[in-house]
């Protein structure tokens, strides 16, 4: 019998999932799970957009261009433009998916050995792509501490080696929260420029900044044209997560070229959901103030309530809709496996993702959990109430 | 400047792009061209399919299942039977695409460095997805002659090597239009149990076979479950190019777990197109009746009228909807390019692909263009029309 490759069986799992089995099991036991381990928003997708699809008049469903389609690409430029972020519609790549996106950019840029920078913890399933394509992440530490601040530039010019192509950020971040500033993109700039590296930056939570601060994208720094790509999908933007379209834009002309190739050998990127992101690119300038206003009021209530919580610390995380806590617990894995196997209160239980998965470095974050802050208020209310009970009960078992 | 990879560097441009500014440009001057290059179906997607996806109830575009939703597999498992293919459910992936189905079996199966045997001329973007993921492809040739039959097992015993790992076909082939049978597959799996490899079958063309020939699955085939993969995609089938949702099936359950973790990290395929996907398996029969005399009276005209031409060689082709042809020119690809920069009668000319881009061997098919019968009969004759003037003007210049 043929055996699968070795990259085959070095790809990691979905940490997140692990625990997906008890979850259904709980439920079958009639128990109602609140889900804060992964960010599906139970926001409602702009039904303009979803009427776009439906009112479409597609006679042949046909492959789209490669690089999508340029009507929606040339949208995607006023987009970008309103976001400070200035490029044409060449210099943009309609992915299937921010996933896509990422791969593209590891690809085009890295060769097997190769190496990327990522401070750590980060969204696991950069693993799995730099699996596929045989080249090694290397963790830099950031620390609950200082709410996951970027690491200092001793730590990233500690970390490059020869084989360095480049730094990888997610911002705001996931799994973190954390919002990077100005001056934080400036070190990563000057580390990029001194050393030549690219800078792959995964903006995915652009919209989701908090406490009146702004988004500050990669592709608007100056002077990093050739070194900076943006990752994107509008998956989380406009809940639209199943759509899986995403964008890869970069002003550097090798960059796009090399990574239009591996766009043809796919073909083109899904028609129906090109059609709706192109649809959002004209949602109304207030659609995402409400989106705000209630991620705004889910994030205060969330890291309100955790910090009420005897023995959790929370930093409040500036942008996207995760938070990392730390836990009074021996072993933050453990606790998530016992809250859906062992525990309930008043019928229902949390389910939250423990943070060692978002770590590369093994030991660290192994009392730490990410919440995504994606369900309404009254739901993280009850689901509070549940962890804060099961806190009390598991340490006290 | 930070440079692009070597891998990027060296990702094959799709061969079929190639002369695609030549066509722009020819349209510019007002010239009508005759699209033989791609196979982009102008079939029209069945109605009752796009409207399944219009009718659609979605309040949230959520990630679905990154095998794809359970609902759609399990309604595969009855196309398959159909087709005298037996799977449970999970034993099927939705991929996002015929392409990620490709890039599955690759990744899961095969490591950098090792090889995957491939009868030559091939689906060219075979060899961007082996660049893309490190693995070698090995040609051995069919021949034009005897229509592009399997190569005979000698050729396959003399290309294994101790790197080999699968061996992949495509049938009925793109771009020969040969339809294996089953003695040629039962060669195929002779060989696959003899020297442990995957058998990766790409059977996008499955419903198109002609003069009362049936299709028989690699997944059909007793004895080999360990050993096939078949690699699927409803593009073609219901002309539904755009909509890119493919099917990775298997038996084995160590290829399927471990394409899982591949599927997982790219989160899931897109939702609307799985709708469309899952509607397409409850088409009444007689859908395919009517589409597959439309093919079968463009092959017989296209080959009929390709063989009255003086010098020109077409095989008749048994499925799929491609045609290889032998042209009297000297070189095919400055033929085709020829024909859209400098030729035109009654103001049309015609594009076809020239077949040395589908041949890994170099040299190899600088004579043969590759035709795809995706236009209805009158836009073939009109072509035809073109084609027998150009190759009498082209040989007098």
């Amino acid at each position: 019998m043929p055996h699968i490759s070795q990259r085959g069986a070095h790809m990691p799992p979905s940490p997140i999932r692990k625990l997906v089995p008890y979850a259904e099991a709980a439920k079958k036991r009639g128990i109602k799970v609140y889900h804060l381990n992964i960010g599906q928003p139970d926001i409602e997708t702009p039904p303009a957009i979803i009427d776009a699809v439906k009112h479409a008049d597609i006679k042949v469903l046909e492959y789209s261009h490669s690089a999508g389609n340029e009507s929606y690409r040339r949208k995607l430029v006023e987009y970008y433009k309103r976001n400070d972020v200035i490029v044409d519609h060449n210099q943009i790549i309609i992915t299937t998916g921010g996933s896509e996106a990422i791969l593209f950019a590891i690809m085009s840029c890295c060769d097997p050995g190769d190496e990327i920078i990522i401070p750590e913890p980060f969204y696991a399933n950069y693993n799995g792509f730099s699996t596929a394509s045989g080249v090694n992440i290397v963790p830099i530490p950031s620390h609950i501490e200082d709410g996951f601040a970027l690491p200092p530039i001793e730590a990233f010019e500690k970390a490059v080696t020869p084989r360095t192509k480049a730094i990888m950020i997610c911002n705001p971040n996931n799994p973190t929260g954390y919002l990077y500033s100005r001056e934080e993109l400036e070190v990563l700039k000057k580390i990029c420029l001194d050393h030549d590296l690219f800078l792959f930056s995964d903006e995915a939570y652009r919209e989701f900044c908090y406490d009146g601060r702004k988004h500050i994208s990669a592709l608007s720094l100056e002077g990093l044209e050739k070194h900076a790509i943006l990752l994107d999908t509008i998956s989380k933007r406009y809940s639209a997560c199943g759509a899986r379209i995403g964008a890869f834009v970069t002003h550097n002309k090798e960059v796009i070229d090399a990574a239009m190739k591996f766009a043809q050998a796919r073909l083109s990127p899904p028609s129906f959901e090109q059609i709706l992101g192109e649809a959002a690119v004209d949602l109304p300038a207030n659609y995402f103030d409400d989106v705000h206003a209630e991620y705004t009021a889910r994030r205060d209530l969330l890291v309100k309530r955790l910090e009420a919580i005897e023995g959790i610390t929370c930093p409040l995380p500036g942008g996207a809709f995760y938070a990392m806590a730390k836990l009074p617990v021996d072993s933050a894995e453990k606790f998530c496996q016992w809250l859906l196997e062992d525990f309930s209160h008043i019928g229902a239980t949390v389910m939250m993702a423990p943070a060692a998965g978002f770590y590369a470095t093994k030991g660290k974050g192994v009392d730490e959990v990410r919440l995504a802050y994606v369900l309404n208020t009254a739901d993280i209310n009850a689901a509070m109430d549940c962890l804060e009970m099961a806190i009390r009960e598991y340490n006290n078992k």
